[in-house]
């Protein structure tokens, strides 16, 4: 593991959620661009010291050199968005796996070089647009692929925050310090870190790719840097309709992602803070409620539910459930079998085309919210 | 009445909500432009078969001659949008107070017109926008005028219906035809019927009115003549923003209005189809719902409740807070009293303003979705 | 009608109730023990001051002899339980039809005698059950009818108030203290008041009835001198089993009638403060929710729909739906045409069977909670 | 870990929760009563083919030899409630902590002969009464004992189910066959899989304990063996009163675990299915939703927390919380430290509680529902 030491807030929710199935064993890492502080925080996971590190490079190159049976079988970076690039492109060129945090990099360019070397490396990278982990996320990509809502019309998707209201980065506090701060998080505050999230679960979800977009973005917070607010108007390629907004000054929202997709025959509706169920709304019958673990959702579903109907699954589950169908692709990596087709995790080409949102919601919004065209990637 | 005969769907309901708290009677009407089936609606109705009319021009000639005892206290009209300002101006300058179905006219010159009409006639001119009759919709205007969210940043208004997913207008059903039919809706489908709504509700609660927007209009059924679906970006005067989507082919969404307003110290959500409920949301306390007819709600909010808390009212009962606030005019006018001040109840003006944005998102949509500003009026 | 002067809480529902169709009109009356009172509220109705009473024996006699044209279709009797029977009985043998207020009488005996009087005068008798008007209560029924639910094994049925949590009654408020009063309430106070509603919605919706109960009353606050809670054990005839509870005072919770039917097949819920969804859960499929309006919903519930879905229907259209449905027995009843039969509204029967329940949890819970069975009457 | 082989529902629930953390470590176990089978599991679990054996018996024997650094700090027992008491007797007399599955025994007997062992073996004994570990069911009881609610008057606790609405335990389906099995199961059937939950539930957060309880308990499905529903009258000591319900032939019920407190000021309320939320009413005040993770929530619901608000948790780490409680006595004990003294995880005496409970539901059952008391124990 890179990052996610001390007073982290994601790193914990990774260890928790690779570890979930007991199919995976936290063995090295830096936790720390200070030594001392890496250390001390490897002490608290438990790890022998001599595979806790003061740098990635020290680590990279440490590990690399570890005989084939205590060698590691992926790498997580959960650095802030400034600090994926480096350690990503490092490991992958030194022959590891690697599972990152999103946003996959600073800018889109870093994220198409990355994608060029992850290709060419031939090995398994992983992106933790987490959400789409869940189970109930998976049965609406299937209602969306049997075609059981028609073609599709209309997507609504959502993701409001209240944490950033005011300016806590002020303060000190760590989250927020980074995440409004242009020089680690990119070119986007919000967007970078919530709008992202709402673009790919709707894309997962339905499978539409953005032709043009048009964001009106906000930086709300007097004296922040950047954008904390914005609302977007998209034009799916194909001919869908869809609004997507993002805030991290919604007062009093937590993390309230939630999508619509509405097509010719029914509609859907998730919501993260519920995510056990599902609504399906058709127009001439009762409107149905999907709930995780029964016997009438989906394969792909039930592929990825521990526990029985009417017990909740949350957050760490969803997020273990990247890890689960990514195990199948590394496990394949690391034991030279071809790795399997019909994958189900995000990869580099959903960090290229997160970043290529990013990308122009931001030069959208800096030309007075007109519409533009993601970058072709 | 004007209109609302057999088979009308919003003429019965004026006609409930007028009479529901015993301070209106309905005497006399024009049930059809077919006198035949005029006076068979006025017989269902147990009229008297003298004051059924053919026309609104007999009537207005026949009952403006009635002795003042008889003479009736306000006219209703409730037929499609493009006979709103024929009746209307002649009703006004006829002598009486008017009540009319939303939106106000035909397009924006009529608005104008009829406002002048009714300030030089000195008449009383309601406007159903019936929804901000909730009792919890003037909570939700009391929390922001006192302050209690803060200052606001943020609207997120939504009308989503299902009903035109298919070209049911073609079938013949009435109510389909008209409203997306140029010739009778106006410019507008789904904006005039539903989005003007939604502009009126978020103005209501928040006071803030609209300095630019950029609309996307769209007719996705096939052959249709007017926009079903619209996603409206919102700047507020005052520096605001604010996401505005209204829709009629949300296959599966019945009358799905709601509002979200964020502010610096909390947010409210209110939902057309749950209307006792307010919910306010504060960051650092536990999220409240305001329920209606408790001892602790304000007093604009107990002065539209006639039962008590936990006995539902619904959409017929906030129709007639209209109608509850509108007799305070309307009485005071017909017995030449001075008209109160501190009325709560939409007039000519919100109908203009109302026709200002319907014919804004219209031009802003024909300019491929860019911004503008609703014209000067 | 009799009953419901100033201040009163009920006597308003049923007059918007009544009159919410357009069906009836409120002509005469007597709204106070007090003839001045009486007469107070008359004025505050606009009534003929001639027809306004200051005893109900004075107005069965004055208005029984009206002219056929002016004579009162029905008698409308909304005073506190120990005025039920009184004027119930006279205005019946007097020649009216009668809508009185729950539970029918003070006690079971009084009940069976005006059973007696009404079946001998062939006058139709309505019982104002309210809740039992509810459209998606009727759809309830139809699915228990039509046998979605397959056979009915239990039935829970809770109906959780927090009014009188504390001793208002001290405080001179009216409603709290004739309904804490053994005098006027009869021999129960919660159980008459809200225990009968609910022991009344599950045999409306499932037709079952009580074969035996245990329950245990308490008198929870200091002082009162009857029953504020109550738990019961049911057991029906057939062999379901049920749970029904009810409170006056459950801190917090409003009017939350609610009620849960399980069957072999499936099971539904509904709740009185969410009226227009009825959900239907089958174990194998998803869960259900029926919403007031749709095109799925069967007849009955249609026949009961003012509006359309989406638009929320509340507490008074539930009210006037058992007028409605009165309405056709008491039109045919002075029209002379024969009464319909398949007619659903509740009746001096129901008023029995519910004077039995109450009667049977006083008994149970004074042998102390011992299991008893409902009189035979 | 004792039971919890390929195949078992709650044995991979104990092995997630007890791992969340990263503070445990799965090293030995014994899978099922057949060695084969026992071992096969024990591959799937890379485990130590040495530390896998072929009855519990073999296994104490084995374990209590190892040296002190290879030494079980603890055993988890996850075997059908007939097969509790041996191992759990044995490996607290062979010097290990034992962490249980409940019902703790298959009578009430047995769990009060353990509950003596373990005290003289001075060894921590863990009951995982999992639902207690939700940290906003720790809100409410700190809710209660910080006195919010005033004194409480009422309980109502409820936990349907449906997954045994048929009989499902002829099919084979093994958890339906031995949870139906009076021999492995016990004395009940429902009331021991849930009623017990309730009940621990209730006591829980209200402190409250059963001075005598009137129980109707039903064999709904024909042929089952067991109680599968059953409806209960309590009165706790003190005064107050409730209602317990619980079934398994709820059809279309999953695991709806809720419970309502109600007292003088204020009632709560909660539902095992959406357990980051806690409804707080006060009866002149705006309804209270109190949510998991945010800063006003109290420090007993702090210390249970893993993930950020609106990042909804779920079953496992409620499960998980029982556990690392558990940690803190558990990891004193081995190391020899005293015991800490204000320790919140179900110990073997809720064990004895609960089997007290269920003899006494069963017995007043028998006895016709009639009032018994709990045995002193």
């Amino acid at each position: 593991m890179v990052g996610g030491g001390r007073g982290a807030l994601i790193g914990p929710v990774h260890r928790i959620a690779a570890t979930m199935d007991g199919r995976a064993e936290l063995v090295a890492g830096v936790f720390s661009s200070d030594p001392v502080r890496s250390r001390a925080s490897g002490a608290d996971l438990f790890l022998d010291p001599s595979r806790v590190y003061g740098s990635y490079r020290e680590m990279a190159k440490a590990e690399a050199a570890m005989p084939p049976e205590l060698r590691l079988d992926f790498v997580v970076i959960v650095t802030p968005n400034h600090q994926h690039y480096g350690p990503a492109r490092l490991f992958l060129e030194s022959g590891f796996n690697v599972v990152c945090d999103k946003p996959v990099t600073f800018d889109l360019a870093q994220a198409i070089k990355l994608r060029e070397i992850a290709q060419r490396m031939a090995k398994v990278f992983v992106l933790t647009h987490n959400y789409t982990g869940n189970a109930m996320v998976k049965q609406a990509r299937e209602l969306v692929r049997n075609r059981s809502l028609g073609a599709i019309r209309k997507v609504v998707v959502e993701y409001p925050q209240g944490w950033l209201s005011e300016a806590i980065e002020r303060t000190g506090m760590k989250q927020a310090s980074w995440r409004t701060d242009p020089k680690r998080s990119g070119a986007a505050g919000c967007m970078a870190d919530l709008g992202t999230h709402a673009e790919n679960l709707a894309r997962y979800i339905t499978g539409l790719r953005i032709e043009e977009l048009c964001a009106d973005l906000s930086t709300v917070v007097k004296g922040r840097r950047l954008d904390d607010d914005g609302n977007v108007l998209v034009r799916y390629k194909g001919g869908a309709k869809g609004v997507l907004h993002a805030s991290q000054i919604c007062a009093g929202d937590e993390n309230n992602l939630n999508i619509r997709v509405y097509g010719t025959r029914a509609s859907l509706e998730w919501h993260q803070e519920h995510p056990n169920e599902l609504a399906v709304k058709f127009a001439d019958q009762p409107r149905q409620i999907w709930r995780r673990g029964n016997s009438y959702v989906g394969n792909e579903a039930k592929r990825f539910t521990r526990v029985p109907f009417g017990h909740p699954e949350g957050y760490l589950e969803a997020f273990a459930n990247v890890y689960r169908e990514a195990f199948r692709a590394i496990s394949a990596e690391v034991e030279g079998r071809p790795i399997p087709r019909n994958l189900d995790f995000p990869t580099i080409d959903d960090g290229v085309e997160g970043m290529a949102f990013i990308e122009a919601v931001v030069r959208s919004s800096r030309l007075g919210a007109r519409w533009v065209r993601p970058a072709a990637h």
